[in-house]
């Protein structure tokens, strides 16, 4: 079965926005064990619709199109499809009946460009929308079934999970039996991961995947076929042990949501003191819905004077070792845990750069502290500088791990790969 | 000029990575005038791309090949081009050359695996990579000339800004006389924005174009040619006019930007008190070098505790009007400002969601204020509650350009648009 994708509209071809949308359809295609093997994206204009809807139902099996199902002038995607195949446009009775019962239960008149969502290629076959006003439909052309889906993500996320992939698996047999496992890694690129994994020898059905996705590679373990599913819990255990302290989360996004996860409902509660990373962590955490439950507060101290007055860091200290130390960043955090007696604080003082960097300290040395009831774990790390972001984002990633390996009873302090650790 | 892009690389076909550089690409395009007219995504297949390359060639002029020249086994674009055209790879001397400097400089012996980069189709013309180790090269073929260029994004930047373009121009004779404006707005959606401008009656040469950023919306004013570029100034001020207070900053990314822009080295320090939007104001001007210029601290305040230990809010206050009010957000305010006696701060207090809403609060109610040397300023607005990170980052923008606008001696409290607000 030979899958390919077709992007439509100008905003997307001209890179008014990014298509998430075909990457997003890639990745669950993946996850099903359906690769897409083409990708083309066009713009609003008919002719070049007709031109490529006629050329690649030549060639593939089946082509998901995207986009092109609004109201508006500029969505042609049904009149194309209709002039690829030489068929009217037919007003679907069914689709213009829900169109209305849609507009009546919100209280509104329909306006009458709507009605034109009701039109389809003569030979079409609608597909449900349940949750926006745009139908889908599938028509066949030469060998290929083209599928029209809306341009709107989340209809889009409606439509594949809830038509597309049954049509798939009903028509061709496939995507039935994948499993996939995530792996969330700091501290190593994608090619120093994949050297390490090469050596694993992983059994028929098994294959790896990497997705970038700063400041964390993501492993995927895909498992085709029973028999690979039944054996990815034994190869994602070989592959933790391979990879030791680069593996920080399984099955999430991010090191945040897995301390959020963690925390939340738990009953301990959190501070953050922050200065390189100014915010990035209480951002990330807050992000998530619950995360009042245990957030106390989160204070960027970004200035010398900040340090002392709200977290009752000593001048002497300052003075003596620098903002960026060991001995501040531990003031830092017993300071922001003790003023609301939280049960853990976590605290960052680094140089992100470009500027600011020394002999002593260059840009991507940062101090990282996390204090709890019973004392502070602290370290001084050497990031790659490559960007001001990379190093707000691997030290909050770091700080974040180190609460994360508290909470399971682990080591707070161990290495990573490509990050480096100064003496104290 | 027929101009068509060709994406490589099984990443970015199946979706692992967004495929940011042909967004890129498109855009700088038509900062030139010029429209990318159709994209095809391809992986790494050899005959996929020796198809595509022969396929394409037939009907576009100029096509933009991305990614494909690095060192490793899949990296097929050279060898895929010179079966396209039936001809053979041959050693470019002179970046054999380079590279071996390259190598030398850095100290390094150079892997045999890069002899490969320097293998070009017999009848490339090389095109210098000055950032890197993957050469470009162009081939004619049919009636187009492909031009094949680095999947790093910083050394594609490179060479379309500095070979590319210049080849353009040379050969068609295009992209040499257009001029862009964009202004960043918020409170208001794309077709409201849309609807508001349609009434202008643009010259000749000129046209808009919308570009999504959550919480912003860009217009980008076009300008093609002498005379509509002498325009470009007058019909930026139209815009703004019809615009009114939705305009917020030019030629920015973001209002942290501007803000940054505005304060760095002015002498003003800014303190913050963040609740609902958790760290992320403070986040957003910490990616800017020379934050530490005027940020004193940003406070996260998540708990009433922290409110009244940290900021100094009056428990009384708090009882009697909840966080989520004016009274609170103006204390936070006036106690942020206060500790280190900023010029400025900012305090943010709001319901993000999807929890927490009441009927007379409801999810996307927040309340902000701004303190100054004279005294503060606070409204409670309603913002649209279709996701969290949207109210939290409406209400970062909102907050940010009350200051803006105190900065620039304007009213601080103005009407937007879609942006509801609650009367005192």
């Amino acid at each position: 079965m030979k899958l390919e994708m077709i992007c439509t509209g100008e905003e997307v071809l001209s890179g008014q926005i990014v298509d998430t949308n075909a990457a997003w359809f890639a990745n669950v295609m993946m996850e099903q064990g359906i690769e897409v093997q083409r990708r083309i994206t066009v713009g609003d204009r008919l002719e070049d619709l007709i031109a490529v809807f006629q050329e690649r139902s030549l060639h593939a099996d089946v082509i998901l199109v995207n986009g092109g199902l609004g109201p508006t002038s500029d969505d042609l995607s049904a009149e194309a499809m209709a002039k690829a195949k030489g068929e009217p446009l037919v007003e679907n009775l069914v689709w213009r009946q829900r169109l209305e019962d849609w507009f009546t239960r919100n209280g509104r008149e329909m306006p009458l460009s709507n009605l034109k969502q009701a039109l389809l290629p003569e030979s079409a076959v609608m597909v449900d929308n349940p949750v926006g006003t745009a139908c889908g439909f599938r028509v066949k052309l030469n060998r290929a079934w083209l599928f029209f889906t809306p341009g709107v993500p989340f209809e889009l996320k409606e439509m594949v999970k809830g038509q597309f992939i049954p049509f798939l698996q009903q028509e061709y047999g496939v995507g039935a039996k994948v499993a996939v496992k995530k792996l969330l890694t700091i501290g190593h690129g994608e090619s120093a991961l994949a050297d390490k994994l090469e050596t694993l020898e992983l059994p028929e059905g098994v294959t790896l995947g990497y997705r970038s996705s700063m400041p964390h590679i993501e492993i995927k373990i895909f498992a085709r076929g029973d028999k690979a599913i039944g054996l990815l819990p034994r190869v994602t255990n070989h592959v933790r042990q391979v990879l030791g302290t680069a593996v920080v989360a399984e099955d999430r996004q991010s090191l945040a949501e897995e301390i959020h996860g963690r925390l939340n409902q738990s009953g301990f509660s959190l501070a953050l003191a922050e200065s390189c990373t100014g915010g990035l962590i209480a951002s990330d955490l807050v992000a998530f819905s619950g995360s009042s439950s245990y957030l106390h507060h989160g204070l960027v101290t970004y200035s010398n004077e900040s340090k002392v007055k709200v977290l009752g860091v000593s001048p002497q200290t300052l003075d003596d070792h620098g903002a960026v130390s060991i001995a501040t960043v531990e003031e830092m955090a017993l300071g922001a845990r003790r003023l609301l007696d939280s049960d853990f604080a976590l605290a960052t003082s680094g140089i992100a750069g470009p500027d600011g960097g020394s002999e002593e300290k260059p840009v991507g040395t940062v101090a990282l502290a996390l204090a709890t009831r019973g004392g502070v774990y602290s370290q001084m790390i050497k990031l790659p500088r490559r960007s001001r972001d990379l190093v707000r984002s691997l030290s909050a990633a770091v700080a974040l791990d180190m609460l994360r390996r508290e909470l399971l009873g682990e080591a707070v302090i161990v290495d990573y790969g490509s990050i480096g650790r100064y003496s104290k």
